[in-house]
């Protein structure tokens, strides 16, 4: 049986004040009126039927993802008390399913990237599911095709394609995020995939391998599962560490008895996490002006004006170049755009002058 | 009897989008919570009892009037079915004046710039109402005494002082807006003055001269002030004209039977018609930041951000210099301080394209 979990935890601060400690990124209509959440879900169709769908998000977030993706069961929205990284993120609900269906095998995927052309996803989602239905003991990871010496991602280095197998490989290495001449490199050969985050493996496999290398963690999270009432109580304690730190890079190592495969996604991978990438997909003027509610922008050419304000409020502009201006019900913030990706500094002063009330 | 009229009309859109057409300058919280109206009116102090000042101001600006000045007889704010120039906005208060008291003395003041210090204001305005008292075909224009070579404003030529009348001067003639190189010439001579557009007069003596020089302006503001109820059918018939070319020029030349002095007003006269005179007017950090309202900028300097959006709403700017950002409840304004003088295109752009709303 084929579940799907979609993380949609994190609370980034780089689309401040787009994005608030109540309503992360994910959350957020970026993409024609939809969120990344909402476009991770659509996705699934004809993959992972509706009510084997699962999302873990932050506990503050359930009743926004409940309103966005109104197909699900509300049981299946997980909520975190508090984030304890992407390992807590992905064994909580393997235990859920593994306590409702020993059999259940689980896609993990992430909610914080644009993902073109789905078609090509959705083949490569069954395809990872056959592989994990064809071996028992595979943790698959998904790695993207690369399409440039990208130094913001950590990388799969790919070993030989098995067996009767195509399209799934072992995977010899995790590396981390290169500099740019490594990451050409690692481009060159065409055997490096960009480290997705996006799994697939049979959950009681997952937990096998948790109890072999965090059996602390397994204990706690299968409590959890047994006794969903002792959440707020144990969850916190957990340790906090990536999926890939506790899991991926020990068994591809031989630390564990399972074994680490890949499947490529030959797909477009475009993280919307700042503002210069979120222009990219508004509709400009001539000038370059990219813009998403009301606006005028007078002689001024390569801005962004995002004005989610209430109905009828204006963003008018007189001679601006290059700047950023984001308005929300409660705040306004201008930066060039060769400053945005310093908005966490920003944050952090607000937070420290004005209060959490304004994060 | 002295009465004071103070002018409030106009609706200057340099300081959009905080002067609004139903809220233009005079009436906006500038100086310490407020308006110039407001701070002109207090000038009068101790000179003109509250029950003998009038207003004149759009009709629509009526209701915001009364609120800043109750101290006064809602009888006494004049307000004009639409902007018919200085000449109107002072001969029906004139008409309106004579009606009551046929010796009636009245001083016309404007409420368009800042003006310290009061006590020195005062003085002048005292004398002015002597000069006119003691000389019953005397118009009196007051001139300031200039303090830099400004080509922004017309200047005053005076002539010989009056024998007994110290700071009573003839008016030889009216100059316009001279270029940088003239307006130093009338500087180093010392013997001319800014024009401030502000006056005093028998009113029976100015509505002589308007008679003479334009009878069918006198016969209207006449009826007008006989009859109140006719108000919006003759208004808007009267001829738009200012009242320097219409009486204060002609009379000069001897083309009626009144004759212009002048009193010197030895102040600071400052118009605070644009963002970099109203930024100078608020306090600024260290770095140059001037301020009003709740707002956080940082790694920027020499900014302008005034925030009059409801109560809890934030401008936040990272890296920004030499920017005015502008809030109101609804509209945000962003341009280059560079580009502040402008903002009458930008206005007239609004206009055209989001219609009347938001001008």
């Amino acid at each position: 049986m084929r579940y799907a979990v979609i993380m949609a935890g994190g609370s980034g601060t780089r689309l401040w004040p787009l994005s608030r400690r109540g309503m992360p990124k994910q959350l957020l209509d970026l993409v024609d009126g939809k969120s990344l959440l909402r476009l991770a879900y659509e996705r699934l169709a004809g993959v992972v039927p509706a009510d084997r769908v699962l999302v873990c998000t932050g506990a503050e977030h359930r009743d926004v993802v409940a309103e966005q993706l109104p197909e699900l069961d509300p049981a299946n929205i997980l909520g975190e008390p508090e984030g304890r990284d992407s390992l807590n993120a992905i064994a909580w609900p393997a235990a859920v399913l593994v306590e409702r269906d020993p059999e259940a095998v689980m896609a993990v995927l992430s909610s914080d990237h644009l993902i073109t052309p789905v078609d090509r996803f959705a083949a490569a989602l069954q395809d990872g599911f056959a592989a994990a239905e064809a071996d028992r003991d595979a943790l698959i990871t998904f790695g993207v095709v690369p399409t440039s010496p990208h130094t913001g991602f950590g990388y799969l280095e790919r070993g030989a394609e098995l067996a009767g197998r195509p399209g799934v490989c072992r995977v010899e290495a995790f590396a981390e995020k290169p500099d740019r001449e490594t990451a050409q490199k690692y481009l060159d050969t065409g055997r490096y995939l960009w480290n997705a985050g996006m799994f697939v493996w049979r959950a009681e496999t997952f937990l096998d391998q948790l109890r072999a290398l965090l059996p602390e963690t397994h204990r706690t999270v299968r409590a959890i599962a047994a006794e969903p009432g002792r959440l707020a109580e144990l969850f916190p304690g957990l340790r906090k560490i990536s999926v890939d730190y506790a899991i991926m890079e020990p068994v591809s190592r031989g630390e564990a008895s399972g074994h680490v495969l890949t499947v490529g996604l030959p797909i477009e991978w475009q993280d919307l996490g700042g503002f210069a990438a979120l222009a990219g997909q508004l509709p400009a003027d001539d000038h370059g002006n990219a813009t998403d509610g009301l606006s005028l922008v007078l002689d001024g050419g390569d801005n962004l004006v995002i004005n989610r304000g209430e109905d009828g409020r204006l963003v008018a502009m007189l001679g601006m170049t290059d700047t950023v201006v984001v308005q929300t019900p409660q705040i306004t913030l201008v930066c060039p755009m060769a400053e945005a990706g310093r908005i966490k500094e920003l944050v952090a002063e607000v937070s420290a002058r004005l209060g959490p009330d304004y994060t």
